[in-house]
């Protein structure tokens, strides 16, 4: 076993080793290739790095990047000594507000769990997982989108029972909405997936698990209930390695990130509280920087993965085969053709190509092709919209434009970033309360109920924008007032 | 006989009792039942209950809910010893704005009431009074919508001489505009509903008593004109028994409202002024919490009415019965062939399915579809709109479009929570000033004048919303300025 | 002649004398009809009225309502004590501030007399001046429909000269624009209309007197250049009484007023600086009430002007007749089959029936129409648009969609209230430099060349409104930021 | 030799000598003519002038203005004394921030240039770049334009590389991308146009060189390597003169701009620092006023310039002449009937005549009038878009719908007033990383599979703008709250 001081000694460029979860590795050779940057990896040369590796890296990164040979044993833990972490002003302040949180009977719908989630975050979690693309056009409009669909309420149907209960590839769930992969769940509490997974279970709901979880698959297997279902999201690598899937009934292939997107609002975290030292003129020097969480975990994904790859995939497994992020009535027919299950409406929720359409507007298109190629409903073809969902209203738009279900993300993951596992099963409770008054407002007693002609979706294709406006006009107009109080300005 | 003391003895969640109006109750078995929760309950086990009971209870609400041997008997006025309230500091600063609300004479449309009843209500009653369910999308669609409707006026008429009364199922009328049901009343002004009674008998406005009234039914009859024409909203109850309805004159039974809507600005205030002693991971714990006041008062409402009893209620009442609540051309056309006597486009003011359209936009498919049934405008089926109206100019609309009549609701709440009766006959001036000067300028003489060709409602349907814009380039963009005024920056 | 001293005997409601340019009165029976209020006349009761009732009035106003034998005549002008006036402090920074105006050199376009007059005007002559009906929707659109309207310029035309003068009824004028009625001049400048006379003169524009103006018709004439064309607006009064009008070229009958419309910024206007002792509970007591200056005027205007009145007016003067305020094309053809020379699309400056459109998008129809009766342009029939008009370009989109020429009114208006008659001047220069540089720009050299294919006005019709947002998810969105300063916040 | 003493005895409106760049010349005849204004210029009588006149002349301006015998001959050197310059406090404060401006690191996408630049400019130089003609409406349609057409990306292509590169009118180029003229380079930083030249040479892009550049031809040539491929912007003078013009590959003839445009923010700061004695009542006296660099510098076009002249620059040169600044589908027929090589749809920025359409929205129409004339892509005739790209996506959108190539102009303006020629390879850098990203997510490898089915452009057309709200409404509103954390509000 290794001293804790041999490690030490191993504390510059040349020659680096560090310790994760109580093994030593040598990184020297890796650090110009750490996705993440060099200057981030050399602060804990020598040292434990274990505490800022866990939450961004998925299981088993290191050793998988590294050959056997750098992976030299076990540190002796008793040469350790606990760095004692001096919080900052800020963290301070955080965990104060932590504990000051609403309680969670006054959570009141989804957006209070992103509200909640946004001050009790540490910042970098909050800017990796709110983070979208360039402009962030389209995670806007994906919530736009669903306020332009309109209902069209029946009246007088009996409505004492309501049942919105599904089906989803074959297995049964609770609710018409499963749990969409989100990563790195450790950023935001120190369960991670777990705490989905655990709650899903004793609510009867399908979680898809994140390729890039911080928890490991066996992790998430070990917490499930025994027939618990499971889908799995994946990123395809170079290398086309499939973890084997006992318990996984859905294999969701993410097609519209052969690249991860640019999220600058993670970008800029990387800035702040830098020590300023940086010259102004410094930018063309290396290409590879500190680009975010988000492009720090992405250099394993494969750019070529293409339509001739599925063939191989059918091959290797039994699963059901979803492409999630289709955005076009083409490749949802090439799909079909292709002989997949099913296909995610999603443009990944707005984390990859900005000013992309909501899968809500492109559903309406989708639908409509997909209903000259055979019948409708088609029981053998699922299709999936995620992005933008914050309330039951919202699942049962996408219902009523033809969606099998609904996929939700950061709603999960923001209640159990604020609450833990309490926040996602008082989040199922939430969408299912709005799904049940919803449907009895809207005259629909179970989802087979929930028709095309109960919305007006005329407008989703109306995102006509702001004209810009006569700013010296808009100055001198000065506004209409109300009556006035005695004694004060109201 | 019962003693104030002896009644102070049973003041445990065991062992229960209250005065309600003078009148001991023995409420220990209905704790757990009661829908505004257990916990307001309790603070008034032992003691006088009425002045929190009041006005959020419809009269009879205790006797109704509880077994007659639950009934104790009066209390001995003598031994009750009159708590004094002390005020709080926001109760005392709005007794002083109360005080100084601005006159009547200075209160120039009926948006200064809502202005006012904003500032002087309680705020648990503007709470209750303003709020609408989920993100209150629709609320304010209905007001948006008649502003997506232009006039066409007409010019160079003779129009000395404006008549806009008009006859309601068969009632005179002195405008086209009924007073729409709203709720507990007494939460707003302590004479509650009577002071829409006795404006109404004044000036020849028709009343549609709420279910949910503060006043009694006999109170409100009793605060009538001889001949004074009213109606009544009727929510329908599992019993289905309908309350003797002499005098009554329409029947107007809500069919919007199987379930209460989550109306989330009402949730919110029974958190305001807790303790603060709820834990944060409390949330799982119980089913029924305190969900505000309209949660707690809808507990009766029976969700299994349908088209089926329709027949039903026309065999026990030859009353004119209007169904409340239509959205769609399909049920206009069921409630005519049921031989409904007509029916009002309303989404119930935007407190119950969030995103529905606006009953005035609803109206031109419900036209266009009723015209193909018969002749139009049809004397034996109504149309009434109602919903965001704050001008004379709206109603002019919704009468241009096909309604026989526009119901106001919150415009006349606000009126009388601001000044009483005066209020409700100021609103009903302004309303007539403002509908004889727009016909006026509109070129219409009498209501028969009001034509389809004088309004544009081409934009009705376009609710575009707004796309996400480019915060990066708002940022930097710099709005162009004004000629500025020697040493100053106007 | 009577003293002051005499006058100041008869000061009470029943007894009350007052001096109106050095002429006494007996108001007593008119108190209580006046316009204006009681209120507001008793101020002056026994006192020289006069500089409170000049800039409101329009000349002779006093003569016409009282009966000869209350006309006691003249004051002995060595008896009256020279009022000394206290000058508020809220009137010492406005002189100030009027004092301190940007140089006329630094006013670059129509906006910024707006800016201007907006600072400088008494808070009672800026609400008279931009009030505009109810929820003054219209008079937003009016500017709104023209920034709905885009140019589509031609280029490598040779556009070394530019011609923008027009013939208009007519008379040659140096712009394709004259000046639109507005009342009370003197509200915002001693020499009142004057102004708008002399600068007209000096640069040949047409000048249309207002019905309402402060001037006499006299000082109006007095003050024109010998050959000086001139318009004449009529507000027709019920005594269809037309006055001799000499020099006047055309006839503007105004059709859009038969009732004044409600300005409510003016009408608050009357309860600023009230003493507050009004009672909260006055407001049902009296009905004509002060209802600022707008209504204060508008008493003799007579609601029964229809088509068969047209017919009247022609026997009578031989000058060119055009209808002032038409919207549609039903009524512009019946103002063409009626023998008009003319129509001005206008809504009053949104002043009238709120909600109505925009002059002109009603261009469009009208002109469409208009077409099916002839060849067209009319050489006999003019088609005026006004409202909203800001800029030169605004100009050639009326005139490219079939205006004959365009209204300017609050335009000059705000131009002489803050410049007097240099204002006026510049504002012409302005305005002809715009024209000048966008005809260059669109590849027009003279008003004949500028085509309806210059413009896309497909976007006119467009007012969509705004849909509601979601305020929640607004609430949680967190912008994006741009690039940091070292140790600041930009 | 002139001594300076000489000079300076030369200082009065009618004697008038300056120094510029070590030559006197007599000015006191082109005083008056001065297109800046006389007063501005009499600042420097008897002076040496080279500091303030040369970041806004193009080189020669004063040689070409004057006679030779204005002309006097060098001064002598060792007689002049070096004027000490007071820095202003404001301009104290811009060199702390330039200081201290994010290091180019930190910059993430061109908007961030833009900010940059906002701060550290001198205000003039900021007014003169940022400002647009009139209300500015065009300039920000620019960028609205973009944000209205939508992706409908595809997916499972292999993506593994992307290649960017160009081909511009026979020239090999990087990005799809060239760099558009602006004026004036000097303002904003010491080597001009020159910073772009040379990034421009390294990085294989190609330059548009201004005819208003504040470096010369000879200068900007020099500047580049030996075999740099570079186009020049030609504004058409009353001579008809063109510089020889060894090495440009294009002429683009400038035909949107026969008189500059108002552009009011940068007449603006004309009056900011004057010293407030202008009297209020000047604005008539003078024509020719100080307004702005923009005018300063333009007395020289032709506004005569005309389809008649274009066979003549035919003859006397072979370059492809390329018409910028076109707006019609007819004016593009006629360009290519008349034998151009291509035009530019563009509205110069915004700078010219306001409320044009955007050049993103008349490809649109201008690609499908030249689809009837021949086969499409017209390998002969190329179509460019410039106005408003700040993103890969945007180029994207403009190639996807026919454009051959963009142009950028004030985003590398920008970078090098920011951080000079780093700054523009920076800009190259971004744009290259956004378009392989963005081709990536997209599906297409190379700029030839970027189809026209790749974009939703329904909603480009769509310029609705805004609908006036009702205020008073919005006034009494009270929008949603989120869950609130104890003893704070959020």
């Amino acid at each position: 076993m290794l001293s804790a001081q041999t490690v030490a000694e191993h504390a510059s460029q040349d020659n680096c080793w560090i310790i994760i979860h109580g093994q030593v590795y040598d990184i020297t050779s890796f650090i110009p290739e750490h996705p993440g940057g060099s200057k981030i990896i050399l602060k804990y040369a020598g040292k434990d790095a274990t505490e800022a590796y866990e939450p961004i890296h998925p299981p088993n990164t290191i050793k998988d990047n590294l050959t056997p040979d750098k992976h030299l044993g076990p540190v002796d833990p008793s040469t350790v000594t606990k760095v004692v972490k001096v919080l900052s002003e800020a963290e301070k302040q955080r965990q104060v507000l932590l504990e000051n949180r609403p309680p969670l009977d006054e959570i009141l719908n989804l957006h209070d769990f992103e509200a909640v989630a946004k001050v009790v975050l540490p910042p970098t979690a909050w800017a990796y997982y709110s983070s979208a693309s360039d402009d962030e056009i389209t995670i806007r409009e994906n919530r736009a989108a669903f306020q332009r669909v309109w209902f069209r309420p029946r009246i007088l149907v009996n409505v004492s029972t309501i049942d919105y209960s599904s089906t989803i590839l074959g297995q049964r769930s609770s609710l018409p909405v499963y749990i969409s992969a989100t990563a790195l769940g450790k950023l935001g509490h120190p369960d991670g997936e777990l705490n989905l997974t655990r709650a899903a279970g004793k609510h009867g709901v399908i979680q898809m698990i994140p390729t890039l979880a911080s928890c490991s698959f066996d992790e998430i297997v070990d917490a499930a209930q025994p027939n618990q279902p499971l889908f799995l999201q994946l990123y395809v690598n170079r290398d086309r390695e499939i973890t084997k899937t006992i318990r996984v009934k859905a294999l969701f292939i993410t097609v519209d990130a052969p690249q991860l997107g640019r999220r600058e609002k993670d970008m800029r975290m990387k800035f702040v509280g830098s020590d300023g030292t940086a010259k102004v003129q410094d930018g063309m020097s290396g290409v590879k920087k500190d680009e975010g969480v988000a492009r720090a975990i992405s250099s394993f994904i494969d750019p070529s993965l293409c339509w001739d790859d599925i063939p191989w995939f059918q091959t290797i497994t039994n699963m059901a085969i979803i492409l999630k992020g289709v955005s076009t009535p083409e490749d949802a027919i090439l799909a079909l053709e292709s002989g997949c299950q099913g296909i995610v409406l999603s443009n990944h929720g707005g984390r990859q190509l900005d000013t992309s359409r909501s899968g809500l507007e492109n559903l309406i298109d989708i639908v409509a092709a997909l209903k000259t190629r055979g019948p409708w409903p088609n029981p053998k073809f699922s299709v999936f919209v995620d992005g933008g969902v914050r309330r039951g209203s919202d699942v049962l738009k996408a219902l009523a434009l033809g969606a099998t279900a609904v996929g939700v993300g950061r709603g999960f993951l923001y209640a159990f970033c604020s609450y833990g596992e309490a926040g996602v099963e008082k989040a199922f409770k939430i969408l299912g309360d709005e799904l049940e008054m919803n449907m009895r407002l809207l005259g629909a007693r179970n989802l087979k109920e929930i028709k095309p002609e109960m919305v007006d979706a005329s407008g989703l294709r109306s995102h006509a924008g702001l004209t810009p406006t006569d700013n010296l006009y808009q100055s001198t107009y000065q506004p209409l007032r109300l009556a006035e109080f005695k004694g004060s300005k109201m």
